[in-house]
């Protein structure tokens, strides 16, 4: 069978740049791979609107019978997004013998388990490349070329909305709103981006990230997380002034107690391979036992390089290697290893804290005091010039030595509620 | 049948990661895989070396049949290294009915064709990732997640030895000769550094990326290459003082006139991210015409990153999957689209020109004149003060703009035979 058919459900701008490829380079792909794969049905409310791709007549369709119920389409692309109907259209393609390829994050992170379960037990598989750093191939390399190696941690930026805000801020020294607003002018973020910079997204692709690499079966509701909003152009100056930059970072590291998972905001080394990756790119680093350290960086989002994981899926599957690697990983599988992660309030890491404090003598001390009582230790401590010299409040920058998350909000509550200290005390991750 | 034995010849230092895997990992492996993968033969003529890694008795033979003669062996690891004997025995394991995987560059850039050839031949696989960036998944992720893509270009440090060497003349202004000291020393540099320094390796690595990424028949030796050992301190310090690093890059761009390949150490804008892969690291930077830019960085040698990328292929193998992808992309094969290559003279690019030139009026205008003369036109000039004011002749460094290496060779030709020139004119790339 060398003629495969593909079905499209969703044709916005990650379909517009899938039909691009798979109508405009099907002979280019035939070369390439043997097989000749054919997108012979596109299913989307929208008609009319030109997405800049020429379609075949009777290609594009508003009737989701033509494609589901088509036996011939032997692979289904959802690029709708959000959960529901999504799930709903993915577990009908499923049940009707297709295999199934998807760009959503939010659906493999919130149903993984029972779209899987399901794949599994009607012989189909499910790609999902694109949900995680869109254009690297970051989780096709976990599942094939590092199987001989344990994971050992990840670092990751996965959100180009956020890290183009960073940079902006960073670079411009704008204010995080006008920051924001830029990026939602130039088409990165949303009309509404609280999924962004609250860091639910990057929860959500930390979820799927943690069940490749770990094996772990994680809800991302449960993952600790601050976002990018919790970030004022301040605190990208004082990063610089220790030598940093602020990355929206989702980490993963596994320790004696387990996996600890979390999203935050975090000053890095200015010099890491991280803190380079700039506007709206991606980045990510795997450390594997014998592997060490691989790092990755290239367009997490955006019509092209999403099409190009999207449609690598769709060749994996018509070549049946996905089958392969899907037979053989058990995603969300009853019969994986269990591993433990480690509550939210457990996970210990080193912070950076910038508090507003009644500038007189004796204050300081007060503050490691609170902190001491908690057992957080202070690697260093910092007050920048007060803004004007009439202020009453100054600011106090502290980095402190690792603390469990616990510790360091009993801390901070304290500090929030002393009459010395100035609203509420702003904490940011800090990674060497 | 889930039961898969491999065999393993050569059991140096790469052969004792991948025994620590095999024979460490084999439950691992198994409950990731869904196969349990059995390294049952070593072959090596030396039987007593302690290499760190317990090996159960009767697995170490120095009998090549016990390997090539064992029905029940499907894999053959190949890891002796060099052309011959090893191409000998890759023949033969695949006569025996055995897929083969090799972590050899010099054997798969001299005789890919007739291996590969082979292979399809008699239906079995060749595995190679670790030949190209050790450790670094990146020829699985042209094969198969970036398939959909044409690729534009390929910017690539290929050679960690070279690249410590940099780093080491960089960071402590070393001269090249004792850099290449400390690299030996710290076990990067081989005895015998020659096809490290001068090239070669790095086109051997080019010439496979040449042929996955773009189907490229390249003949490796027709390469046109500079190596490191064309860098002298003085180099590293003036690209510094342009606002460059130099790096030993290997490149292939898709030109309208054809694929242009060439190996040289280049001058990179020091903010890129392959100027900040740094000692012995590897980084490759691939453009698609879909994914936009992906960049990767990791260890591209040593015993465990190797190993890595050696039992990765041996997973792929043994779950059937590389088989599938060996059969659909025709690897070397009759029937793929010929490409052509430029020819080294024609290859065009930007250089970095150190001369030194007789200190008086009017020179600079004759050094000039004669780039002039061969359509080279100048993007900047720099006389740098000379080491002491009794010096007869001064260096001059010269930036160009895009030239034919042809055409440089002429221009640097005349100059080098002008009475006003001393010594060799010094000539490396340089890439924005």
């Amino acid at each position: 069978m060398d003629l495969v058919k593909v079905g499209l459900l969703g044709f916005g701008t990650i379909g517009g740049g899938v039909a691009e490829i798979l109508l405009g380079k099907t002979d280019e792909i035939e070369r390439a791979t043997g097989k000749r794969i054919e997108l012979v049905k596109i299913c989307d409310k929208d008609l009319t609107s030109d997405r800049g791709v020429p379609v075949p007549d009777g290609v594009l369709t508003d009737r989701l019978d033509d494609v589901m119920n088509d036996p011939e389409i032997s692979i289904l692309v959802e690029l709708i997004g959000g959960v529901e109907p999504a799930r709903s259209f993915v577990l009908r393609a499923l049940e009707a013998g297709k295999d199934v390829v998807t760009a959503n994050k939010a659906l493999i992170a919130n149903c993984g388990s029972e779209l899987f379960a399901k794949a599994r037990a009607l012989g189909r598989t499910i790609g999902f490349e694109a949900s995680v750093c869109g254009g690297i191939p970051v989780l096709q390399s976990i599942r094939t070329s590092l199987t001989a190696n344990k994971i050992r941690s990840i670092k990751a930026i996965v959100n180009g909305t956020c890290n183009f805000i960073l940079s902006e801020m960073e670079t411009k020294g704008a204010a995080y709103a006008d920051a924001l607003k830029e990026a939602q002018r130039r088409g990165f973020a949303e009309a509404n981006p609280t999924l962004d910079v609250d860091g639910s997204d990057s929860a959500q692709k930390l979820c799927i990230l943690a069940q490749l690499a770990f094996g772990a079966d994680v809800d991302w509701k449960q993952i600790a997380r601050v976002g990018v909003d919790a970030v004022d152009a301040i605190d990208v100056k004082y990063a610089k002034e220790l030598g940093r930059k602020i990355r929206l970072l989702a980490t993963a590291a596994l320790g004696p107690e387990g996996l600890a998972l979390s999203v935050s905001p975090t000053l890095i080394p200015e010099d890491s391979a991280l803190a380079k990756v700039s506007d709206a790119y991606n980045g990510i680093e795997i450390v594997g036992d014998f592997v060490g350290s691989v790092f990755y960086q290239g367009w997490g989002a955006g019509r092209r390089p999403t099409a190009s994981a999207v449609c690598g899926d769709v060749i994996d599957a018509a070549l049946g290697r996905a089958k392969i690697t899907f037979d053989s990983l058990e995603l969300w599988g009853e019969n994986r290893e269990k591993i433990a992660t480690v509550d939210a309030k457990k996970v210990s890491g080193r912070a950076y804290l910038r508090l507003g404090v009644e500038d007189r003598p004796g204050v300081m001390a007060k503050v490691a005091e609170a902190l001491a009582k908690r057992e957080v230790s202070i690697a260093s401590m910092l007050q920048p010039p007060k803004a004007s010299p009439d202020d009453e409040f100054a600011s106090l920058i502290i980095l402190t030595h690792e603390a469990t998350s616990e510790k360091l909000d009993d801390a901070i509550a304290e500090l929030d509620a002393a009459p010395f200290v100035r609203g509420k005390t702003i904490r940011l991750a800090v990674r060497d």
